[in-house]
């Protein structure tokens, strides 16, 4: 085998996000193994080219490389445990949804048994796979990122954060944070809307585009946290982001107001300890216990 | 006075947004006079072709059309009680942030007055306005809308829902809400990565990209709730979901998890209601209490 021929990859896992990582590898010539638990994933994949392994043995013993997207951290030690000896000397690329810890978890249990471990973080639904917009942060081991970087970049912008195998999992819960609580809040409001008469599709109407508009803020919010300075300029006041009035205007509507009062007690805190004429960013001390 | 002369109209309340509404009627050749309760604000308008008013008698009689661009529903009050008299025959649009019941008794009290008025929500930063992306909606007199739009549509897209002066406010509300859940969820977000080493600001370079990227799923979620199949296919499950991971970790980094738990609540109470594998929109029953 030269450098020049495609790396071969075995893809654990063939659920939505399973099949959009298998499928983006295919047209770019890597071979491509595949193995679910369950079976009838495979079929669109053995179309277009891959080589479906009807065990787990066989799929790890096809590739170098195996990619692991399972349902969580128990599956994946799941599905490994058995073939352990057969990982050996190979590399296992993990990017099931973890925590943190357990991705540092998967990184020793890897060490110790001599296969090399990278950790990623998926920040895209499958249906953005390969298209721009599609983010996938990596961690631990820094020369296998490099060794599988042209494969790993057919799925969207590769970015590698640390030999912590921590990181990425940790950047991603992160990032689908704020992801999570928009799309609460969205829900949220139109359940408020909804009060009135007004459909969710028509407040998705208004809210999609400003959402988006409003979405590039969070670098102003990250400037002044990193700067430390909450009294900076330009900023709007925690006073005047007082949320009372849509504390109000849910209970008129009879929405329960458990997600707009904790971001109202976030700001409440400040408010409270004397810095109400300080940017909205200071919750951010109001989140940090230490 | 001819149809074909701009609109002479009033700002009163000159903090930034009151600013550049101002500034964007200038250029258009619409008479704009203003003013401020506390003096200095006006010097750059004045500067721009703007009449500033020593006092406020005097800034409502300069026009037949008064927009208010105060602090609070309170100081709207403050502000046009005085001059009542004044008013009466003229028209007001209030883009003031109140909920929807303080709008109604403003429309209220105007129609008792023989004062026309019409509620605007503002869906934009100050320095949106007028550039693309800026939306404003209105709702009340209908009269009032078709006969501004000509100025209205100087500061942004501007849209009508209804006669209700509450709806411009409630969908203002609505809309709001996730753009404040998704900023503390950042700030949530940059609190855990702060843990790892990880700044804000390198946060912010990874998240701004992706929330504006899966803005556009509220679409969906919308379809979901106005259809009301919350087991249509092509979903993310309420169990797939769950949110422990990002709870345990949070922890872990000595973040309060008070939001995630918010959101985590409202999973919950779906998913211990059988509704684990319906979509995530689904929450959305457990925001409603009627």
């Amino acid at each position: 085998m030269t450098n020049h021929e495609p790396l071969a990859l075995t893809v654990l896992g063939l659920g939505e996000m399973g099949r959009a990582l298998a499928a983006a590898l295919l047209p770019a010539g890597h071979p491509t193994t595949v193995w679910n638990r369950s079976p009838g994933r495979a079929d669109e994949l053995i179309k277009a080219g891959a080589h479906a392994a009807t065990t787990i043995g066989e799929a790890v013993g096809a590739s170098p490389v195996v990619i692991t997207c399972l349902y969580d951290h128990a599956s994946v030690h799941d599905v490994l445990d058995p073939v352990t000896a057969d990982l050996a000397g190979r590399t296992v690329i993990n990017v099931t949804t973890t925590t943190p810890e357990q991705s540092r978890e998967l990184a020793e249990w890897a060490r110790t048994r001599g296969i090399d471990y990278l950790d990623g973080g998926i920040m895209a639904v499958p249906e953005m796979i390969s298209k721009p917009g599609s983010l996938i942060l990596y961690s631990g081991s820094a020369e296998v990122f490099d060794r599988t970087e042209p494969a790993l970049r057919l799925w969207g912008d590769s970015r590698f954060l640390g030999a912590d195998a921590g990181l990425a999992p940790l950047c991603d819960l992160a990032i689908l944070t704020p992801m999570y609580t928009m799309f609460a809040g969205f829900l949220h409001g139109a359940a408020m809307a909804a009060s009135a008469g007004v459909s969710a599709s028509d407040l998705a109407a208004m809210a999609a585009p400003f959402l988006g508009a409003v979405a590039p803020s969070v670098h102003h919010f990250a400037e002044v946290v990193d700067g430390g300075d909450y009294a900076a300029p330009g900023q709007q006041s925690l006073e005047f982001s007082d949320l009372s009035d849509f504390v109000a205007a849910s209970e008129a509507a009879d929405v329960d107001p458990i997600l707009i009062n904790a971001v109202q007690t976030l700001i409440r805190r400040q408010v409270e300890a004397g810095h109400g004429k300080d940017g909205f960013s200071r919750i951010y001390q109001s989140l940090r216990r230490s």
